[in-house]
Order: structure tokens, then C-alpha cells, then sequence
């Protein structure tokens, strides 16, 4: 992310609170300068950290208007006694010092599930946090979220419209594998554009499922999966009708670029798997055949041995409660077609496993016919190490 | 299995036809001395191999009557031009050496989808596998049907009803962990109990909900999944209308024996692991957060780890999309409490290391208050072993 490509308006500082034993920031804080219209989506799991219901309700009591988000990483604030008192203490501390309501703060934390987060820890630190925001301090943020993840990842956009510029950026932490009670996966965009807030959540609710619902973790959803996107309006430039479509593809493009980056940072993933379907009755039935693929660990530790296993992907496809004709089905894998009509193809297996052998990794399946839906997931492949690094992990 | 545990008027035979490379017997045939009521259930898959569609016609052709079944090991007989041909001609030769219908030969098959199988290879060895009919080789069946598992598996029961004797003896085979393209599970169980078709088949539905359904595999359902029960009659002893109870629960049991002999085997496992949910809003509902815990590869690391990760367990339930309330969970692991109400419990975590080395794991997940449902899953623990397995398997 270069700073001429950050969205105006924004503010961004972290510290080091001591709640991650490693001394590395564990607190982040994103500033808008004017309350910003603000769309976002949780995780659906049954339990949910403190945190995540106190974003909600405030995103509810503010009627989509927020001004701060305060996140944390170390401690998932989960499962925990004080939990609801700890997010409500610290976000209200920060909104006295931000001169900002209390309901225009959301909180987001990452970290272990079942142990107390000491609330102190954070209060004594924010008015420092505070102090140091700044206007270029994006990466630092990216960093600072992170919890087992190999690396920072963000993402940006200018988008050119009739009135003039608007800016795209975003942060995101995750592990697209599971972590061990860090399997939390939070993104913060933020835009200088003026968007209304009901435009901007429809907009976020359709961008998120065409991205971080079409990542492949493992089928779990962590208690605090938390997506919240800005829209300050500093940029004075307010899309045109017929532009918020346009504005909407970049808003996508840069959550489904966050969503990939989480992927291929997955934990012992060396490749990253795009799995597009075509042909499908629908694009739902599409996705769901594409979910279904890129679900299978059996698909996935194919992939990791460069095995062009494509009874692997017909079968995982069989399993996604979707209608086809198994006869009329095409499977291209790095654009060599290795099923055709349902059955083997002949291929090169040396060039194959050459072929399979990149990092970045395709998967065809197309259904003769006349059906018109399509879908895209991401998925990464499952290797000897991600298991390695999860079983070992209190050890 | 002990012979004289074996169900009266079933002879068994095997035989190398060279489907499979390595000369081990690949051919196993079941045989009824008289037509036995026959009850089946088979693969949800939308991909259907060749022998499990002909199976269900036959079923449906001969109103649940079957004398012989044939299986083989090798080659899945699925994704291929020549499948149902080769499916039916091979039974149909069967057949005619056993003066049986052609709709009373089931056939069965486990192995390499996509690859042609040649019907020559089972039709010139058909003779002499019906030459080796006998009493006793249940085993050798429980052998010849094996693909990459480890251990031959079976189960009999002996059950005294008011009028006598009845047994049953079942074997079967899968991996409990997915297989490279020989993910299928198969399952044949004898009784010699007098059994209507009908209510065997209702009884079947039923018992095999509560094994085979409650084995966390990976998602992944076969394409040839087959599972068949054969009540032949031969011991004369028909239960008592309040008796078939007692028979069902026997049924059930040899079923869930069976079906955890597949979770101990799974490619990698070192541990059979049991989920029981109690205190949820129903069975179904129980059932539901039993299946979220036991597919969750976040648990399944943990206790390959030895990891007292409640947290996971706890997060993976979330995701069962079952209404709980998370505050009124306990969990206990090997007897030992580590989560009450929702939150940490202490407990001694170098004991419960040791605890959790055993290769028997048990996990319970209760809900206080009035909820009366409950339910126990099987799984296993996923190791490294198991990546390597599947990555490396066409190298």
C-alpha cells in the first residue's frame, strides 16, 4: 500500500499493551476524521465474543455511523466473564478521548478463547494510541492484527469517477487454514467516498459473498469474524447512479484480493487454488459446487501432491446436494483438460505434475448445457505442515 | 470372528482376479443358501458408480430379495464408458452359476475411479470362485474387500429370543479418513433371523443412522458407498413382535461396531475419539453439534496434539447452526471438566496430557436445562501421517 493510495480522512495508530506475550503491537486503532457511514458483517457462529456483540449493537444504536474501530490481538475476549464489560469499558474510554458517542466505536478482537482479557492492559494505553495517530500508519495496523499469520496483507484501489477520484483501502488478518483458538478472521475497508449507509451495506453484503464467503477455511467460523467497511465521504466525490456499480466492483475486487491473500497465507498452504464452475442451473448451485470442491481435503491433498486426481473433484462435486449429469461434466486442471464427458481424458502426466507443481493452481469444471450459473472459490492446498503447526501448538 | 458366532446358510469365497495389482485376493462373494429379505442404503453422492445404480434396481426389481452379493476391490467401476455393461454382465454370469434371478445379485465395488474395468478378469475367475463356497470365510471376505486400510473388520452378535438363537455378522471396510479416489465405504451384514423385508429395511434405515451416519469421514461421501443387511431365515427363529426391539438394538450395535472399526483405521489415526452431545432441544439437534464437533479438523488437530483446546470444541458447536446457549455449556474431556458454564474450568494440565495420550478419546458437550436430546459421534484424530498418505499417494 503507497500512502498517495490511501483514502483521505483516516487516521491509524497501534501500541503494544502487553496482551500477546511476544512484544510486538497488540492494538490497533482506526481513526475517521468525520463519523464515517459504516456497513458490517459478523461471524454466524452460535457463540460470539464480546467484542462482535457489542459491534453489533452499537452498529444498530448508531444507525451505521462510526467513528473509531479498536481492535485488538492476543485474546479473542471470548467466552470469558468480564467480557461484555471489557469491551464496553474500553471502547467507551476511547470515545471520551475521541469526543466521539459511545456507540460510533467498534471493537474487533483476535486471540485465545477462555481467558480473561485484562481490561486494564488496553485503558492504560489509549491515550498514547491516540496520540500517535497518523495518516500513513495503514501497514502498521495490518501488522499489528495479526495473529499466527505469516504475512501483513492489505489491498487498495483508486477509482476514477465522472466527479472525480475515490480511494479504496484495506486491511485484513486471517489464516484461511484453522488456527488453534485463533481461527478469527477480521477486515477493516475504509473509503473516502460518499456512499449512503444503506447502499453501503447492500454493496459490503454482496461483495462479501462474492469474497470472503468464497474462501475455503475448513467449514469453521470463528466467534469473532468481524468485515467492517467505512465510507467517510472525504473525498467529496459522491459516484453517480450509474457509477455505484462501478464503485461496487472495486469494493469487491478489494475484498476478494484480502480474501486470497488469506488463503495463500494459509497455515502450510503452498498453493493457491481457484476453483471456477460453469454451466451450473444457477450461480448458487455453481457456488455450491464450487464450495463443495474446495471444501474437500481430499481435492486439497491432492493438489498439495500435484496429483491430477480428477475423480477426487467429480466426487467432491457429487457431494454438493446439486443436480447435474455427471456424463456431461468437463474438469480442466491448469488448462489441461483431464475429464471430458465424465470421463478420463488422456493427458501427459509428466507435464502434469510440472504443470501442478506452480503456486498458483486451476481448477475447470464445466457442465455442458444449457445452464448459465457460474462461481469462483479460493482455496489452498492441505499439506504435512498445517497439521504439524496445529496439533504442536501448546507444546 | 469366531465360526460358530457366524449366521447359518451363508457360504463365502474369494479370489485374485488381477484387478488390483498386488496378488491378493480382490473377488469376494456372499452367497445365501436360500433368497434372504435384503435391505440396502447406498451413497448420497450425485455421482453414481455403475454398481450401485444396478444394485438399486435390483433391489427394486426384486422387491428386496437377494442371494448372492459380489464385490470387488481394485477399481471402483465408476466414471467409465464400460460401467454398467460390466456391471451387469458380471452378475448376471453369477447368476446363472447360482440358478439365481438376475435382480437377486448385488453388486458392490471399492477401488480407482475413472479407470476402465475389465469384466473378463471377474467372468473367467467366476467359476471357481463359486467352486470355493464355504461356511467359514467371512474372514477372508473381510480381507479381499480392503482397499488401503489396515485392518480387516468385522462384528457378530448372538441374540436369545424366546424361540431360540439368532445371529448376525457383518463386515466392512473404508478408512474412516478419506482415501486418495478409494474413499468407499462398504458394509455386508448376515442374519439368520426369520426378518420381513420391510421391516428389515425400516430397521436398517434406523440403525444405520446411528453408525454409520455418526462417523465423521471428511464430508466426503463416496461414490459407491454400499451398505446391505441379508436376513436369510435359516435359524427358523422369527422374533416375537416385542422382541424385534431387542433384535434392532442388536443390529445397531453390530453396525456401530463395524462403523467405529473404520474410524480406528482411518489413514493416519492414532485415536478412536467419542462426542456425546446431551441437553440439546432434540436428538437432531444433538446429532447436528455431535457432527460440527466431530468434522471440525480444529478439534480433530487438537486431540492429535493432546491439546485440551475447549475452545475449539466449543466454536465448532457454535457452527451447527442449532440454537444453545453458550453460558450453560460444560465440556468434559476424559472425565475431566475443563469448561463449566461456558467458561474455563481449571483443571491439572500435565495430568491431562497424559489423559489425552490414551488412544481412546472422550469428549462430552452438555447443556444444562430442560433439553432431553442427545447423541454420540465417532471420529478420529488427524495426523501428519494422514497429509502424507493422500499427498503422496500416485508418487
Amino acid at each position: 500500500m503507497r500512502p498517495f493510495d490511501l483514502p483521505l480522512g483516516y487516521k491509524y495508530a497501534t501500541h503494544y499493551a502487553g496482551i500477546r506475550k511476544q512484544e510486538k503491537d497488540d492494538l490497533a486503532l482506526i481513526v475517521s476524521g468525520v463519523p464515517a457511514a459504516a456497513a458490517a458483517v459478523f461471524t454466524t457462529n452460535r457463540v460470539q465474543a464480546a467484542p462482535v456483540r457489542l459491534a453489533r449493537s452499537n452498529m444498530r444504536a448508531s444507525k451505521g455511523v462510526c467513528g473509531a474501530i479498536l481492535v485488538n490481538a492476543g485474546n479473542a475476549n471470548c467466552a470469558t466473564k468480564t467480557g461484555d464489560k471489557v469491551a464496553a469499558n474500553t471502547t467507551r474510554a476511547l470515545a471520551k478521548l475521541l469526543k466521539l458517542q459511545p456507540n460510533q466505536v467498534l471493537p474487533a478482537s483476535t486471540g485465545v478463547i477462555g481467558v480473561e482479557l485484562d481490561e486494564n492492559l488496553i485503558l492504560s494505553k489509549l491515550p498514547e494510541l491516540v496520540e500517535r495517530l497518523n495518516d500513513t500508519g495503514l501497514p502498521d495496523v495490518a501488522r499489528a492484527i495479526l495473529t499466527t499469520d505469516l504475512q501483513p496483507k492489505g489491498a487498495s484501489r483508486e477509482v476514477t469517477l465522472r466527479r472525480g477520484i475515490v480511494r479504496l483501502a484495506g486491511v485484513t488478518k486471517g489464516s484461511g487454514m484453522i488456527h488453534p483458538r485463533l481461527a478469527t478472521t477480521l477486515a477493516f475497508v475504509m473509503t473516502d467516498a460518499v456512499i449512503p449507509q444503506t447502499l453501503l451495506r447492500r454493496m459490503l453484503v454482496r461483495a462479501s459473498e462474492l469474497s470472503y464467503n468464497r474462501i475455503s477455511v475448513d467449514g469453521d467460523t470463528s466467534t469473532n469474524d468481524t468485515l467492517i467497511v467505512l465510507a467517510n465521504g472525504a473525498s467529496g466525490v459522491r459516484p453517480d447512479p450509474k457509477e455505484m456499480s462501478v464503485f461496487e466492483e472495486s469494493l469487491t475486487e478489494t475484498l476478494q484480493s484480502l480474501a486470497r491473500q488469506i488463503v495463500r497465507d494459509g497455515e502450510g498452504a503452498r498453493k493457491l487454488i481457484a476453483v471456477e464452475v460453469h454451466g451450473a442451473l444457477s450461480d448458487a448451485a455453481a457456488a455450491a459446487i464450487a464450495r463443495s470442491i474446495s471444501n474437500s481435503p481430499l481435492v486439497k491433498t491432492a493438489i498439495a501432491g500435484s496429483d491430477p486426481n480428477w475423480g477426487r473433484i467429480l466426487s467432491a462435486a457429487g457431494n454438493a446436494a446439486v443436480n447435474f449429469d455427471p456424463t456431461q461434466v468437463d474438469i480442466t486442471l491448469q488448462d489441461v483438460k483431464v475429464c471430458r464427458n465424465g470421463l478420463a481424458a488422456p493427458f501427459d502426466e509428466a507435464d502434469m505434475k510440472v504443470r501442478l507443481d506452480d503456486t498458483d493452481v486451476s481448477i475447470v469444471f464445466r457442465i455442458a448445457g444449457k445452464g448459465k450459473g457460474s462461481a469462483t472459490f479460493w482455496t489452498c492446498d492441505l499439506t504435512e505442515d498445517y497439521i504439524h503447526i496445529n496439533a504442536n501448538y501448546r507444546t
